[in-house]
């Protein structure tokens, strides 16, 4: 029998989060409501200021509610170098090594033409004026090890060839089929530091 | 580097989650963002009712936002039959193997004097008038298999045992030391069909 109509869609809501099942979502929804209903009513307010006010980086496209992401407005990053990557996670994985001091460009996906996915919904344009802009020097091409992602690096090879700009991909060490998001520090630590001329 | 002041706070909110860690925090807060807004909306929208107004069943103590739960406003529940849980999880344990049609009393814990939480906490007095106004006949203690939840039990059976009043325990069958809500169904079926007179 449902326990209120209250708590079935408590239960049914937390079902859209990631790896979250019938069983996980009633036990977050009963130990809100029984130990920390302080936490569930700040977790309610956080998320709706999150949906509604995050929006994307005016430059590397990435999530944040301010014109510009903390990175980009940063004078203590090179914008020089433009690290490609599919999503804010893959940034965030990168960023979590600790070691690099370059900027981002955040394309929110890959090319795919079968879901109607093509250079102008990735901000293939807005990338190319920036690294004309910042006169870069290197474009690290970060795009995961998948079908999708090297068909993007290679699309984005292509538009920067002809400009004078060191172009480079993350060492093998990214298990191939793999999303960056979920690798470990050392191993993307290691892919970094080993990344290498992409031809 | 932050993501944002909203990203973190959201990512924070998350960890009031039970099992919810720094990665998987961070994990669900870009998954919404990313792909489902709409989700992290809803999921706002329930939590925050949810939070405000589930209240505590006049007659059982269980969640809910009516005056009586859906179980205690039932008829097709026989109210003789009053099975003691220690918390809505452990109900709802029960409720999910199908086969129990008494109804309930949730003391929302255990005694333990040494967190200050008497008989008066758990509603022993309530309790007691609930049975007495429905004419029980039975009462199963399930109460968790710990320290907490046995003297709970004694506590109860030394209450009850003036009355005419038959007192069964569930069948060993769940592990001691274990908690009821965290049992598979199997196991709640057997400890359930097997429950015994306490002495
Ligand atoms: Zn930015
Ligand atoms: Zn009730």
């Amino acid at each position: 029998m449902s326990m209120s109509p209250l708590i079935d869609e408590l239960v049914a809501a937390f079902r859209c989060l990631p790896g979250v099942g019938q069983k996980s979502a009633l036990r977050m929804a009963l130990y809100l409501l029984e130990r920390d209903r302080e936490g569930g009513t700040k977790l309610s307010g956080a998320l709706s200021r999150a949906m509604v006010d995050v929006k994307r980086c005016q430059q590397c496209q990435t999530f944040t509610e301010a014109e510009l992401c903390g990175i980009c407005a940063s004078d203590r990053r090179d914008p020089k170098t433009v690290c490609v990557v599919e999503t804010p996670s893959d940034l965030q994985a990168i960023e979590q090594m600790g070691l690099y001091e370059g900027t981002y460009f955040v394309l929110m996906g890959h090319l795919s033409p079968l879901e109607g996915i093509g250079p102008e919904e990735i901000g293939i344009d807005r990338f190319c004026k920036l690294i004309d802009k910042n006169e870069c020097t290197e474009v690290i091409l970060a795009t995961n090890p998948t079908v999708e992602g090297e068909a993007t690096a290679h699309f984005i090879a292509d538009m920067v060839k002809s400009r004078n700009v060191l172009l480079t991909r993350l060492a093998h060490g990214i298990p191939v089929g793999g999303e960056l998001g979920y690798s470990d520090g050392s191993t993307i630590s290691h892919a970094f530091q080993g990344r290498r001329p992409f031809a």
